[in-house]
């Protein structure tokens, strides 16, 4: 199941960078977009640098209220560049992507502001996620349809990234639950207990350790089961 | 220490391809372009489209020789759609930024081709490694300033990431040696030999399973001597 994810263009100035934006979004199978107040709509510029992208084409909404266009929306993401001060909790391109991928079920706007000014403060905290795109300390300009290409890239990349773990979950072993693992930890301490391992030394220290080292490694369940055989055998030839 | 990335664009014919390219390269902090053979060159339409990317605008390079523009280059990346039958060892965008990151000695050269036709098969075979960007399966069309974008944002990204884990490998536990490791798993064998563990199935196979497990977690020092410290225990009860 694909994200539904729909990019909000706001008081776009230049027709080109919307029909640029058309055809970034339709390289990456993202096909709902939605304008407002662009400054000129329709216009021939539209068409040319849309090339061809025609699912885009014949699909634009465009409406004339900020509210009215996001009132759908169960997540709302609002761009601008990383330094804006805004108190919103913020995530990267790639991690908006990763999102998108991982809520399949939730519509998404993500929320593009005019190219000279970005969206007011008003617009940005009607967002839930304040997005940005790390570029360079020097020069942040990022042309319109770029960012948005960028994040339409992201989203495509994590999907392509789910499918292919997808496939490769179907060929591993399963993973232990967390109670599997817990039960583990516990029958770990005893064993040692009994082994006498822990001398002078803070016990909870190194169980936390061996905690931390495990956990890195996501134990399967016959892992798991590995691991407490051999502290039964312990148990066995200490008991 | 950054990487030497140089972009060039193979007989680019609408002069705005070329400014909207300063422009995306300028905001991930690529700064040498050339051009072989533009359609269009000097034309006021770069300068409008590279929207005061300054550093760019100022170091271009212009040939009329394909094959001098990558003499010096140690590492040559042609680009296409990823479909594009041709026997060179192809890499996503994300592993050539990861590539450019890994190899900041080396020369790099990143090759586009002309907007309708691409690279001809006799340029692409000059590269060392065929590079894609992952785009829907209906609509491939990138514009060649947005497959530009692209690249270099990943080489930007693959740069902050490195960045990132030296920071965190300064906070980190020193890894164990290949070596340490190894006399661990010898240990680990000998202690669960006395613990009779193996009983009447293959030691092998289970040693394999213990190794893939530890092998996962990649195991620093510390780790290395509190199993070792483990399996001493077990050999002294045992003894």
């Amino acid at each position: 199941m694909k994200p539904s994810v729909t990019i909000v263009l706001v008081e776009t100035s230049h027709p080109g960078n919307i029909g640029a934006t058309m055809r970034a979004m339709e390289t990456m199978d993202i096909l709902q977009l939605h304008l407002i107040n662009p400054k000129h709509y329709p216009h021939p510029d539209i068409e040319a640098m849309a090339s061809n992208a025609l699912r885009n084409l014949g699909n634009v909404k465009v409406s004339t209220n900020f509210d009215e266009a996001i009132r759908d929306a169960e997540v709302v993401f609002v761009t601008s560049a990383r330094d804006r001060n805004i108190s919103l909790p913020q995530m990267s391109a790639r991690e908006c992507g990763t999102y998108c991928a991982d809520n399949p079920g939730k519509k998404i706007a993500i929320i593009f502001g005019p190219e000279r000014t970005g969206l007011t403060n008003e617009h940005m905290l009607k967002g839930n996620f304040h997005v940005f795109i790390p570029t360079s300390k020097d020069y942040q300009s990022l042309n319109l349809a770029m960012a948005v290409q960028i994040i339409c890239y992201e989203i495509n990349m994590a999907l392509l990234r789910q499918s292919n773990q997808n496939k490769d979950n179907k060929n591993m072993e399963s993973l232990a639950t967390f109670s599997e693992v817990e039960k583990m930890h516990q029958h770990m301490e005893e064993a040692l207990i009994k082994l006498d391992f822990f001398h002078n030394d803070d016990p909870k220290k190194l169980l936390l350790k061996l905690r931390r080292l495990f956990n890195r490694s996501s134990l399967s369940k016959p892992e798991v089961n590995i691991l407490r055989g051999i502290f039964n055998s312990i148990e066995r030839h200490i008991g």
